[in-house]
């Protein structure tokens, strides 16, 4: 034990709260948002389940917390910032590089199985993809079309990350990151700053 | 009755066969591949659980069917060349017009988690997705990049459609079509024909 850390451990801690999390993932992926009960979530999480709503408030709460990226795409956004000549291809090999760790694409199966098992559980995912994705890249960008352009680069890159990570599709996973940013950088940098055809308001 | 038409319904029909895989659709995306038994889909078509076998050949054949396009890729693709001067906004134009039908949608959705069910689904909706989208684009395009390009625009418009008709991302979905093929029929056109970064082999 760390010298300092507190003695015993009491329910509540840290690693309940994650053990709910990893528990409520797996039981909505598998049985949808709507028939996984909270008890029987906090049954496989062996923890009361009074827990989920210390945590989380409802159970609304701990599907948006299942929901949440299982990466912070603000930090990856000002990492590719610093790149300010190419953008979409600097932004595009920070997310190309966060997708190689098995886990990341474990979360995002999950977390397309919960979002497609029921309408609520969509609704909750698209608050979460907007506010967590979309609003945060968009809130770098100007112009009235900031929003637009950030959910177009949400799109090609769910897109690509779909095709290259998540299914598999052969002409795009067996490509080196060199091709891939080669082909699409350009398109983010341009949903990001160019020309997307808009008329001025 | 139609004049003509055969008297009295054998097991076998076109029905029966429609019926099982509208019920093995709702049950691959409800339970996973792996836990649908084939008794379970053809108690819920109502039909002979020997069916199954007739129409498809084994419960992997029931599983490809149900992931089928839900239209035929081919079929707007032919369209969509007859503008050859913009293709990609010609396409993108007709892939916009097939996404506003829910049945379409629907389907996709339960394509998308019955492919995330389990790993076999996986596979199989990667070998779907290949043959039937990326492989017929790729037939009409030229060069040793024929189908990396055709893949490309795939995880465009797979994107594309899951922000507008599936998850509603606003900024995406509330745009109108025209606004929508400004911004991303240009990305489209250069897949296909365009500069894409690569060096002659």
């Amino acid at each position: 034990m760390t010298p300092g850390a507190p003695i015993g451990r009491r329910p509540g801690t840290e690693s309940s709260r994650a053990d709910l999390i990893a528990a409520a993932r797996t039981l909505f992926a598998e049985m949808g948002y709507d028939k996984a009960s909270v008890r029987a979530i906090a049954t496989k999480a062996k923890v009361d389940p009074a827990l989920v709503y210390h945590f989380f408030g409802s159970k609304e709460g701990l599907l948006k917390a299942t929901l949440e990226f299982p990466f912070d795409p603000a930090a990856t956004l000002s990492v590719a910032a610093d790149h300010s000549g190419d953008e979409g291809s600097a932004l595009l090999r920070q997310v190309l590089q966060i997708w190689t760790v098995p886990l990341i694409r474990q979360q995002f199966v999950a977390m397309l199985r919960t979002g497609m098992s029921h309408d609520h559980a969509r609704e909750v995912l698209r608050d979460v993809l907007t506010q967590q994705l979309v609003g945060r890249l968009a809130q770098r960008l100007e112009g009235p079309d900031a929003e637009f352009r950030a959910a177009l680069v949400a799109t090609q890159v769910a897109g690509l990350a779909l095709a290259r990570f998540i299914v598999g599709i052969e002409a795009i996973a067996q490509r080196s990151d060199e091709d891939i940013v080669a082909a699409v950088g350009p398109t983010l940098t341009r949903y990001l700053h160019g020309d997307i055809g808009q008329t001025p308001a």
